[in-house]
């Protein structure tokens, strides 16, 4: 029990739990919060050896100036119509401040992200999760479109990896009457973004984040691109230094690189699917993966006997509960080497399941 | 006007006004938002220099695990009863967000951080600011200490640097049926600390920030402390990785070189006499500072003119004015030739004003 000082929304919800973070050295294979496995940019390192100390004296830039300039200039937008976050959970904990008064509605989509769930319950709100349809994509229609103050859309979808296109969330939009966050943490491991959706949909706001796909998960460090009225007001709820004076430097040698990114896309796309086809080759079956890991619900050994059993191989990997949609192991995608060890280690679960039976 | 989208606290907001950050590289003389002027330890750049790339690549300890060490040992508590955020800001909306419904009142003094007044903004709370005794300290009794949902007590104060005993501390969060955080932002330079009140007083929360007396403003590192309870539901609230792995790093090595900081803390205090008293010759009038900064209300120029003259001569000090209780300059304390040059340029200010009677 929680002392009363807490508001009775804080008393009666659990929190957000992250994915394990073992203490630095432990001897894991990490698969369960979808990092990089590959370094960031050469650039990043060259920037911290380069760090000029008044950068830590000093306040850093509220705005991120240095970062926004970039970012803009690689989506081609106005810097006005971007704000830097400290990671994009600073910025969807912004927006849900920004536009949801208590007892009001947040929509979101199951199963998906079950942080946008406790932004609801911080802010007082209700949450209404709908189903995706079968084809993993929003519901055609639905009467709460009218009413919630707030919708959260993950595109590419976690854990499921699954995407929907620019054209259908662009009608999604089109049907509200409130802000929709496209949550893009993955978008640059699918290549398809709704960046371009912003200028004629006065509603979209899409958030990014550079630890996935710039391997910089360490940092915190995201954005988000919205029409610059949006981003006028959200500026008035953030910190007024939410971002790091070293993530900024850091974010922007990152995003300067974006060779070294894509490149890492593509091997982590490769190694994706090379690990797919060998899991159904032993009987799982996954969602269609725009993104650094796969999700499966259905296979030769249940999802928590697979995960339990991975952990003692010294494999962690995510396994996700989402009630009556049920269960299942979400897989981030390592090296080629590490993933040949998680595909090992489940072959020899597999066996030993076929053994007992 | 902002977006219908917006709650409408926010419509009617305008978001706290940090002090200006001139852009990297600007001549000016920065005496405006209570930077330390002496670098870091050099611990932090032998950090900075040995920095694991991996700790960018993974996601940081949620708990800021190794900060949380230290600072439990300096301040002799368990680690439980410590929370870090991103800057003390972070800790504050957290704190805000936890204990204070929508409606409810978040009790102040004034004049104060103008900040407190944008987190119950934001909260949709009722904010009442009680004006300082004249002996700068909060009034003996009030019928708001036991309507308020929680009180924020700057200590030392800012903009007047002036400090309340933990002893009239302790009286007041006796009266209190709610939290009451004690912001002790400039606590180094005072040497003296509510800290030990915690054990003692089950709603005394402690914050402590990096960004003045450790030379860390841009890297954004605070802390609470606090009895383990109610750390245990503020971090049901918090981001889930609140804390950049490259600031945890950076702090606990600041934090583990109190020396540095204590010679800075003297230094400091050596320079902020001189110049109160080099002030005083002037006929500038300031408050007792335990503090980084010297608040002077009255003297030879007014406030505004004073500050606007200085901007002329490249030195921004920070000009803020509190409504009823009227108007002031703060003056950072820099090195002792930055004050060489404040005062010059302020003596020329004060010959050309009374040339000009």
């Amino acid at each position: 029990m929680l002392a009363s000082y807490f508001r009775e929304t804080v008393r009666r919800m659990q929190g957000y739990t992250p994915g394990e973070q073992p203490p630095p050295g432990s001897r894991v294979l990490k698969l369960n919060t979808n990092e990089n496995p590959y370094p960031p940019s050469p650039q990043v390192a060259a920037a911290l050896r380069e760090l000029d100390p008044e950068l830590l004296r000093l306040y850093p830039s509220p705005l991120a100036d240095e970062a926004r300039a970039v970012i803009a200039a690689l989506h081609r937008c106005h810097e006005h119509e971007v704000l830097c976050g400290n990671g994009s959970d600073d910025l969807l904990t912004i927006v849900t401040r920004s536009f949801v008064e208590p007892g009001a509605l947040i929509l979101s989509f199951t199963p998906s992200y079950l942080l946008y769930e406790t932004l609801a319950q911080i802010q007082g709100a209700r949450f209404v999760a709908l189903p995706f349809d079968g084809n993993w994509a929003p519901p055609e229609a639905s009467d709460l479109y009218r009413q919630a103050s707030l919708v959260f859309l993950a595109n590419p979808n976690s854990p499921s990896g699954t995407l929907v296109s620019p054209e259908r969330i662009a009608a999604l939009a089109a049907q509200l009457r409130c802000p929709l966050v496209v949550d893009e943490a993955y978008a640059d491991f699918a290549g398809t973004s709704c960046v371009p959706l912003v200028r004629k949909h006065p509603n979209i706001v899409v958030v990014r984040t550079l630890s996935k796909s710039y391997s910089l998960a360490g940092i915190r460090f995201g954005y988000l691109i919205a029409r610059s009225d949006l981003v006028d007001g959200l500026v008035r709820v953030k910190d007024s230094y939410n971002c790091d004076a070293v993530a900024i430097r850091v974010a922007t040698a990152a995003l300067r690189d974006q060779e070294h990114m894509k490149k890492n896309m593509a091997r982590i796309r490769r190694t994706r699917e090379r690990v797919r086809q060998a899991l159904a080759s032993l009987g799982f079956v996954t969602t269609e993966s725009h993104t650094n890991f796969l999700w499966c619900v259905d296979g030769p050994v249940p999802p928590s006997t697979w995960a339990r059993r991975l952990r003692r191989h010294g494999i962690l990997v995510r396994h996700l509960d989402y009630g009556t949609y049920g269960d299942g192991v979400r897989i981030t995608i390592g090296t080629d080497q590490q993933m040949d060890h998680f595909l090992q280690a489940t072959r020899q679960i597999v066996t030993e399941g076929e053994a007992c039976r």
